[in-house]
């Protein structure tokens, strides 16, 4: 049930990695340490890794008492990121951003043959938490505000990862996490008190979470985090009540990286360490990621043997820990697999990624056509994260805060390279600082690059979303210089940053999120066409820093009446871009919104149908988004929720129908007694601008 | 139980107000109306009140079948605020600043003599809600962040309002509002949708409630908008299971500003407006502003006849109305009391006024004692709200939105006219236009006025608590052209507003919050040292948009571990000034804090002393503030709370000792089980950086 960190076998003197032989022996053999995951500093070859597996197993197949073979764990969030020339993917918002689950799926299965390819068959892996606190680190991590899209990708995640059987060479554990409520800290920092009530735990954070048990997960790591002045690794009501017991979760109940001992250090719960190992494994925990001690080993087994917590409780944990091993063929085969190793770094995983990153690429702006470019301007790209690879990759990319370019593939391409490469060198002026703007260039096209650079979990913690105001100040003095050029921003960020002061400078905007190793190629095939974009924003980009609100909040007052006619005030939710929204090279017409009955009745079904027509000049994907409105509930219903979405591709002139099927679940609501609810009576079925009348009766 | 709005009954046509006799006898005889309240567009004058109460008094006692006499409401927040030439007072944000209760109590006093000398019986004051979100727009009429501050001053308020008995002259009913949760609207707009766990819900937002009801407030008015998807005035259990019954409430429910209507029109809970009066009558609410119409009227009679009302539920709504006007003399002398009248505008009113706004003045930065300003030099005042009674006074002041100069008292002073009454006009030089900053002037000082004009409820409605950027500029171009000349800031502001880009170029900072009539006079004393300032910040001034938190705040983490140590990464909770910052002209030494026990048993008190000293040249009034923290607790404890406040005045070189009694219920907190508990453990008592243990055990 102990979980350490590489570094607690690992000897700190040496660089490269060298195991400690006596600290080795001192974990796996005296006290039995059966999981080790992590990395120390940042990411090994392939080679390393095998080295290193081979190394620990054999110390736990021949040394131990019981010769249960180790689990190797890690953190493979975006593709295989701490093995050195894997292949990245988008981090999940820029994937939630494609609207393509498959795409999600084929993400998770690369990464999963690559990191079993590493020696490694545990992924803690996907975050579920559904990302409606923008300032939250690890926003970029989520696939986004909407409840529905979580919980799509996130089982398309989990399929990818676990595939068929976890005992075939191109599968891995995956790992929910974090359960729950994570990502909506009141303070917007990372690890810190969410103030959830029941009814929306139910509605917009369970959901994903529910979903992927049904799907099969074998494990689940606990929020860091507090929910309502109870820490999650104390929460017996969570793990126990609700995530086993009602959501019927067989598997392994993990911990987050040093959590039993918050609960004394941060939480203070817990008078001591011993108190806090009672409440955690109390609440339902198996494993803990101690990581760098014995402390849980120790005083678990003072608390067994002061009769405190039962055998049978902890012969529980091991049982479901053992599975995990049995299923992942770790008793079979203990040591590296030849099969497996194979299917490292395939040419075909740079297509997904590059796939990846071009469906996740969102044009927010294209005022006049700018986009695409010509391809024989001039285009002078300005901004520090034209030519950063770190700034494409984002968290977790070969170290933890993916700051390191020098771990990075040579053969990555940064935003720049990959314009240069396109277009060649001489079309092409870089300068990095804003402060150094020549004047002479007469370029064609101004590119801007914007954003965020790389950061992972709580040194991600921002005071604002606010850009830099040497970054506004830097744009305002391009514009000055040259203000009848063509201004096109490119954003490389984890999460939304304020953008409103500028905006309206620029002809073309272009969201990259972090789009990982094929991001600089993707980015210039949008931008000079070669690619179309058809990306969605998965969440709502907001214009005002005192204005985070997802599209699917509650009904506000449209208008305060009249009594000092002056200050008649219309309320009106003006993000910077909606969520959902994106636009193509292309355009798209909707029409002949349709029920095949506007009575629903009982468990029947109905379908909804639209077509969409490309009536643009290109070919091009669009999704197609269908919303619903109850119009009056006994709990407030929100303006709208996203109910379903399918992503067509349509030549110029042609029409597609796109179907959905709709049924009374689609519709329910978590009521006040907490349970899910469909109530009669009407709805609106929405598609774009178009809108259907649906009323539904129980029978 | 239908009121109605004043212009239900007034002629639209006509300016000034006249009664519509038409209109009058249709609202009071023939739909029996017994209640009217608010103004139309303005204030009016005492003669004018005492003209349109009578008469409609009059009526009701002679024309209608039961001659029951008709009952007024107003909203006199700070002060008389709808009668001309009244006092205002600081709004209760300043007034939390003060830490005086008594002179919260005062202010009250004041103002129920006003108001009852208009005619008026009944005020719609205070505002209990915990300020704890500060984009919300009523945030000013709150007590601030703290729970302790706001029970207390809450209660303060409500005594000065009731006095001995609502039948005196001088007293007016109170109205404890708005039950409960209207002060953290997610996205910080007016009557949006709050989401609050339960035990937040009895820990920061129950208790000022609870102390009002022990303390015998008459009324209360129900918050407009929905906490956990349910209105509440559509909420039977916040009303009834935990109002009525746990609360132990017995007055008058009255639902705020149409809100009934908005059960149907904005939370979509009713189908039609019949089945929103069943539910919010049937969830408690006695009395509805409906306020211009008789549909609550007409629905509410349908529904008794429909048998889905009973009468007797009816019943007692009207008992406890009917009581309301006995209790304030209404039967016995239901016209305007010339012995109440005669409370109108004494001469000590002003003086009370302008000890509030001085007590209230917080000096929160005063870098090489650059105030006092000496009163023979030149001075330049900048800025939109130097020469402004509207930005001094805020909200309902004369006018719903305050922003009506031409109806403040003639006697009024802005900071302009009261710097120039203080040190002559040939000291003073006046630019409002940050724009037209003239270069000439040689001043000794500058003085600049930022923050807020004045705005109330929804049209205050804030994108965001960034200073315009225009003020920045502005002020940054004073800088330019005076770069060595003593900058001080003069915040007047319902809400902080964020001056962190240009706090560093101020030696002096002063916070007005929105001082009322006085603040003219109040800041001129401070500014000059005829007055030694001692406010206390009641909220936590943020420096980022991205940090909106409170002083008692849920412990976070200190440090993330060194694994890519040039990570290595401190949160430090860095806010521009910290809840309970204030500075005065002389300084303050806080030694030997001591507990009469240092083991707290059952029931049992103990006393805290400390002693305070007047280490400076000036007398001064300080305020010692007594804080706790649990060191383990069941539910997660907060970094610290305030549990007793003390306000000394002391002369140079004196020393008092200052005492507080602790008992446990003093150190409670509300349990998973949604109880009050204090827990036996370890507690800090804190008093400036002082710290002792406090030992706490049940018996």
């Amino acid at each position: 049930m102990t979980n350490l960190t590489l570094s607690a076998i690992t000897d700190p003197s040496d660089n490269p990695l060298k195991v400690d032989p006596v600290k080795l022996r001192d974990v796996i053999v005296k006290h039995h340490v059966g999981s080790i995951q992590n990395v120390v500093k940042h990411a090994y070859s392939l080679e390393e890794w095998h080295k290193l597996i081979n190394e620990i197993q054999k110390v736990s197949l021949t040394e131990t008492r019981l010769k249960i073979p180790f689990l190797y764990c890690i953190d493979a969030v975006h593709g295989t990121n701490f093995t050195l020339n894997s292949t990245l993917f988008p981090h999940n918002l820029g994937l939630a951003a494609t609207r393509n689950p498959e795409l999600v799926k084929l993400c998770a299965e690369i990464t999963a043959k690559e990191v079993r390819a590493s020696g490694i068959r545990y992924n803690f892996s996907p975050v579920l938490d559904v990302g409606r606190q923008p300032l939250w680190p690890r926003f970029p991590e989520t696939f986004g505000e909407d409840v529905l899209i979580s919980t799509i990708m996130g089982v398309a995640s989990i399929k990818g990862y676990e595939g068929k059987s976890l005992n075939d060479f191109a599968s891995v554990a995956s790992c929910m996490k974090h359960f729950v409520g994570y990502s909506v800290p009141a303070n917007g920092k990372d690890r810190a008190a969410a103030y959830i009530p029941e009814i929306n735990l139910r509605e917009y954070f369970l959901p994903p979470f529910k979903a992927a048990v049904d799907a099969g997960s074998h494990t689940l790591m606990v929020n860091s985090g507090e929910v309502n002045g109870t820490p999650v690794h104390a929460s017996r009501y969570l793990l126990t009540d609700v995530l086993r017991n009602e959501l019927n979760y067989k598997g392994i109940i993990i911990t987050d990286w040093e959590d039993i001992k918050k609960l004394t250090e941060r939480h203070r719960v817990a008078e001591n360490h011993k108190e806090a190992v009672y409440l955690s494994v109390n609440a339902g925990i198996d494993m803990c990621i101690v990581p760098f001690d014995f402390s849980f080993y120790e005083d678990l087994i003072a608390l067994v043997k002061e009769g405190r917590i039962k055998e049978e409780r902890i012969n529980e944990s091991v049982k479901r820990i053992l599975d995990l091993k049995f299923d992942l063929g770790i008793f079979e085969r203990p040591y590296v697999e030849k099969e497996a190793v194979k299917n490292f770094g395939l040419p075909e995983y740079k297509q997904a990624a590059l796939a990846a990153a071009r469906e996740s690429i969102t044009l927010l702006k294209n005022a006049d056509q700018v986009l695409p470019l010509e391809k024989n301007k001039k285009v002078l790209v300005v901004g520090p994260y034209a030519n950063s690879l770190t700034a494409l990759n984002g968290a977790w990319s070969y170290t933890w805060q993916g700051r390191k370019p020098e771990y990075f593939p040579k053969t990555d391409l940064t935003i720049l390279e990959a314009l240069k490469r396109k277009v060649g060198e001489t079309n092409i002026v870089y300068k990095k600082d804003f402060k150094e703007i020549p004047s002479d260039v007469k370029p064609d096209y101004i590119i801007v690059t914007l954003g965020e650079d790389a950061y992972a979990e709580t040194p991600g913690n921002t005071k604002s979303l606010e850009l830099p105001s040497e970054d506004i100040e830097g744009v305002r003095n391009i514009v000055k210089m040259y203000p009848t050029i063509p201004l096109v921003y490119i954003l490389t960020e984890g999460r939304p940053r304020l953008i409103r002061e500028i905006e309206p400078h620029a002809k073309g905007v272009l969201m990259a999120y972090w789009p990982g190793s094929q991001g600089g190629n993707a980015v210039a095939d949008v931008l000079y066409g070669d690619y179309n974009p058809s990306g969605k924003l998965p969440f709502t980009y907001p214009r005002y820093s005192g204005e985070l609100m997802t599209y699917d909040h509650k009904w506000l007052d449209e208008a305060v009446e009249i009594v000092e006619p002056e200050y008649k005030y219309f309320y009106e939710f003006d993000p910077q871009y909606p969520f959902g929204f994106g636009l193509s090279y292309t355009s798209f017409e909707l029409s002949n919104l349709k029920l095949s009955n506007d009575q629903l009745t009982g468990d029947s079904k109905i379908k909804v149908s639209v077509d969409v027509k490309n009536t643009g000049r290109k070919s091009g994907q669009e999704t197609v988004e269908l919303y619903s409105r109850d119009h009056f509930a006994s709990v407030t219903p929100s303006v709208k929720r996203l109910r379903g979405f399918k992503k067509v591709e349509l030549k110029p002139g042609e029409t597609k129908t796109v179907e959905y099927e709709i049924s009374a679940s689609d519709l329910a609501f978590v009521g006040e007694d907490m349970k899910w609810i469909t109530e009669p009576g009407a709805f609106d079925i929405m598609v774009g601008d178009l809108k259907v009348l649906l009323n539904y009766r129980r029978q």
